[in-house]
């Protein structure tokens, strides 16, 4: 009875991708669902594989079908369905069997969930690339105690994606949450990356006035070089897809109104309690937030026009402007999880996490294994600062700068670029201008100063 | 006895200042300290004024001293003392008695506290202006029952700070937490102030090289014109100061790392949470938390060197840019807030918020007087709509760009003011680049998309 090495609880999209990759590899998984009928539908579906794919009705039957120990998927929405599948699977399972929470989970609940003695063993893990990702190769990012991912992570090496290299995109971050933080801070650069492309696109469209078939053309150039990544690949295809009805390029029928599912936004907020600055970040949330408010944008532009004046800039100053605000948007986020690894007491691999996304994921591309090399010579020092990456961006901040400056003389608004340049700008600064805040804070709060010549005397003679 | 008008509990700094301030009005005050040697030494230096000071020494004297129905301000510190300090008092008091948090809270614990059926009334009330406003005149936000706030008033109005026009800057801002959220939206402005000015000061000492003695008399300057603030007053005395030892300009002897009690970072939280961009703020954030990274910047600018180039100003285009960040600035912090008082149910009184910052806190200033009124005519709009700030924004908008591009391209740092200008840009973009960023998501994970003409097709001809 018990021949299912594994087993998966949640047969939703991401679920029923991953039970059928994991079968695939070889795997007999275990499966249930709390409709029963999804279960049966999803066996039945599952072709040449159903054979490694069985279906069970209740938890019971699903434990009993998985060789001990036993290790369980979930793959429920987050929250607290998962604390709820946990309870009731509790009482079935043995002390050394191990639950795996493989959903969008906040990392703070992992964190709870990992230390609160559970009475079975328990790991939280990020699973990124989207039903396509799950089917054929999501990039995984796992956290909590390390033994009970080796004694999974055969499975899992097997069903993730591969790296140009052949390295699995499966990786044990750390203890407790460490796994769904990863996961979280990918996805914030998802935002940004995004963000970046379409601030790139905008300025070929209302600066340039291209059409978005040259778009199209000039987008899949550069995914032929540094820029070379799924997110820059994709532009280039919606670029030249056109609308069923009429033939106009798709593009221009879309609704300039950014939805979210508020993981960016969850992402800048922690890095607001890390005090760890994300500012590309920060801006891609603010544009998806600005795009929602049309009707107050269209006002504002009637009361204030014209629109953006003509912005000229040629193809390479725009791709090596691209690439330097990718290699400061990466940068401040593997800061963030430096800054998260020493408040949480993790050790975050930082050259494994650049690796880990280099296959499966939305924001994989060339770039990252690059990344992934200067991080493993510098781990402690900011990406910047690793040589490479340090000659690159002398050779593309300069470009950056031109693009800021002419699209902000213009009108055109550059948010996450912008913020990438001038948070290099303000960490290049050796002697910055908080002495004044501090002067202020001083003044009219007694806050107090430090002296750079190490006296200690922390207030002014402000007198009255 | 039973004396006095009012009783307060918490003898340190803030509450020593406002027991004095409500004594010196003429109303006996009661007062507690948890230290009875505090209490006694309170009343023994409270001079002239000591004999409508009433020092007691237990809960419940302060009780007893008080004419029912009594009304009681806590000035402890913000948290689990407050929840402790209604819980000790609670047993003592009346239903009908009144406790008022005054100090710091976080508006979510004033909103838990104000639902939570405590057996006595309860207002939450954030008071601005540091020692000296809580001594001579503070400015008072009052959030909970209105009838509960209308009881006190009359002791919050004598001790409130008052306009020019005579305006008491008491106001009661709406139910449960309203008055601890409008202030904390004040310290967040009080952050982006402070960093426009310090961006501004950085451009004149390292772009033009004034020295320090030309900066104060520039800010002196400004503080007769449109910019005049507390704040503005304020750097021009700090700096015109002078070390006293050696004599060299205050500015240049202080360190350039600047603190945080963290308010204004828990206002970029919070604006998150309500997906109203902030990003004046979140600037003034990030430049506060760069700051602290002193040795990284420092490692940093040697990797990258050389320093930002020189760039000349004239002090007019300056003055306007900062007028027109200012606009900015408010006019989201403004935004922030009506998003609150529509997710929390409040209707909270945008001119009076104006109107209540006039005087006594540290973002007063002459422009508020302006805004309270532009927000009286229209309070539903964005503060940039009304006629008055739309005619000078568009006179100052052209200033700040110049300063924004100029120093960008001279390597510059100005987060704040370059993020109010982006703002802007965005926010006057009828039809933006979101298109892209809604065609990669559907892409990538069939998210789905509005269309311009209103078809129901929500995903994109992509194929394979």
């Amino acid at each position: 009875m018990a021949d299912a090495e594994i087993g998966l609880i949640g047969l939703g999209t991401m679920g029923s991708a991953l039970a059928l990759n994991i079968a695939e590899k070889g795997f007999p998984v275990a499966v249930f669902n709390r409709t029963a009928q999804v279960t049966r539908d999803f066996h039945r579906e599952s072709g040449e594989l159903a054979s490694r794919v069985i279906p069970t009705e209740s938890l019971e039957d699903l434990v009993a079908a998985i060789k001990p120990p036993r290790a369980i998927i979930l793959m429920v929405p987050a929250g607290d369905p998962v604390d709820q599948q946990i309870k009731a699977l509790a009482p079935l399972l043995a002390p050394e069997d191990l639950v795996i929470d493989a959903g969008n989970a906040n990392f703070h609940d992992t964190n709870r969930r990992a230390n609160a003695k559970l009475p079975v063993r328990f790991l939280g893990m990020g699973v990124s690339g989207g039903e396509d990702g799950a089917r054929h190769g999501p990039s995984i990012m796992g956290g909590g105690n390390r033994a009970d991912w080796d004694r999974i992570s055969p499975i899992l090496t097997a069903i993730a994606a591969k790296a140009e290299d052949g390295t699995p995109c499966a990786t044990w971050m750390g203890e407790q949450g460490a796994g769904h933080f990863v996961k979280a801070v990918h996805n914030g650069i998802e935002y940004a990356d995004m963000q970046m492309i379409a601030e790139i696109y905008g300025l070929m469209r209302d600066g340039m006035s291209l059409p978005a078939l040259r778009i199209a053309e000039i987008f899949e150039g550069w995914n032929e070089g540094p820029l070379q990544s799924y997110l820059i690949e994709i532009s280039g295809k919606v670029a030249r897809a056109s609308d069923p009805h009429g033939g106009q390029p798709m593009l221009d029928v879309i609704l300039d109104r950014a939805g979210q599912k508020g993981t960016g936004r969850w992402t800048a907020i922690e890095a607001q309690h890390l005090a760890a600055p994300i500012p590309v970040i920060e801006a891609a949330v603010m544009a998806r937030n600005i795009s929602a408010r049309l009707d107050e944008r269209k006002e504002i532009q009637d009361r204030f026009g014209p629109a953006p004046q003509p912005c000229i800039i040629e193809e390479p100053i725009l791709e090596r402007a691209l690439i330097a605000g990718k290699i400061l948007c990466y940068a401040q986020g593997f800061a963030m999880i430096s800054a998260a690894s020493e408040k949480f007491g993790w050790s975050l691999p930082l050259p494994e996490i650049a690796r880990v996304w280099r296959a499966g994921c939305i924001i994989r591309s060339s770039m990252l294994n690059d990344m992934a090399e200067a991080l493993t010579e510098h781990p402690d020092r900011n990406l910047i600062m690793a040589p490479a990456f340090a000659t690159r961006l002398e050779d593309s901040l300069p470009a950056l700068r031109q693009v800021v400056v002419e699209a902000t003389r213009q009108g055109h608004p550059l948010p996450a670029l912008a913020q990438g340049l001038i948070w290099f700008d303000m960490m290049r600064t050796g002697r910055g201008t908080a002495n004044m805040i501090q002067a202020q804070r001083d003044f009219f709060g007694a806050h107090g100063f430090e002296r750079l010549d190490g006296r200690n005397e922390p207030h002014g003679p402000w007198g009255s």
